[in-house]
């Protein structure tokens, strides 16, 4: 049960998040490189309790490899109800190696939007998931 | 002048990233606190070629406080052509503490959707953008 708090910021339980998560496609990706933060849009799948990106060579596969810590964070905003909602994944990102792993990832409905080729998969496993819905104190920008 | 490249991807120019930027409010803050990634969604709003966002006492203000390198990510979907931008300003991050600095910052158009009282300026400067632009592959989820 969701409780709204005087802040007007109501957190979400655990399987909303994953719920919110699972209903969404686009995410961001935060990574930690030596020190400095990193941030990449990705396209993602939850699967069971792991999420699941697809990616080519780069700074988002060196990242992972060097520093696994990631933060995945996904948003959105209901016109209808006029509330915002933001989901923050924190997890250790691991780089599919082995081929039964990769098989089964390259069954999952994971549809990047960007063009390029994406031969790795990386999974997010061991996340720990925090959330929260807000009532959005002004619309978004009309003009 | 933007020139496609022939992976679908179009880098785009600095003064065509701090377009996008003035046009969008909402975007993503990645940290990097004792090494590990931190993101939250924020409002902010362009000031000159800096970039200044409201918050309240918490982890955005420590982590910036702490390690004040961070990362602003903004992207949003073009349905009329089908395109998709992203674009990642890396800059320094400092909270504003002199009276001039707040009185300026007060004045800008700067609206944080989520309730609640937020009343430290920071303002991210030395920022270095990249963006790009790409035709979305599959379009967003309809259902």
């Amino acid at each position: 049960m969701e409780t709204r708090c005087e802040s007007g910021i109501t957190p979400l339980t655990e399987d909303a998040c994953w719920r919110l998560l699972k209903a969404a496609d686009v995410g961001r990706l935060a990574l930690a490189i030596a020190g400095e933060p990193e941030i990449f849009p990705i396209n993602f799948v939850v699967d069971g309790r792991s999420l699941v990106f697809r990616t080519a060579e780069g700074t988002k596969l060196f990242g992972v490899a060097a520093s696994p810590l990631v933060a995945l964070e996904c948003d959105g905003y209901e016109a209808d109800t006029g509330e915002a909602w933001s989901v923050v994944a924190k997890g250790t990102a691991e780089r599919l190696e082995h081929f039964p792993d990769i098989y089964a990832a390259e069954e999952l409905p994971l549809f990047p939007w960007q063009p390029g080729t994406k031969q790795w998969f990386v999974r997010i496993g061991g996340a720990t998931l925090t959330g929260v819905r807000f009532k959005v104190v002004r619309g978004p920008r009309e003009d």
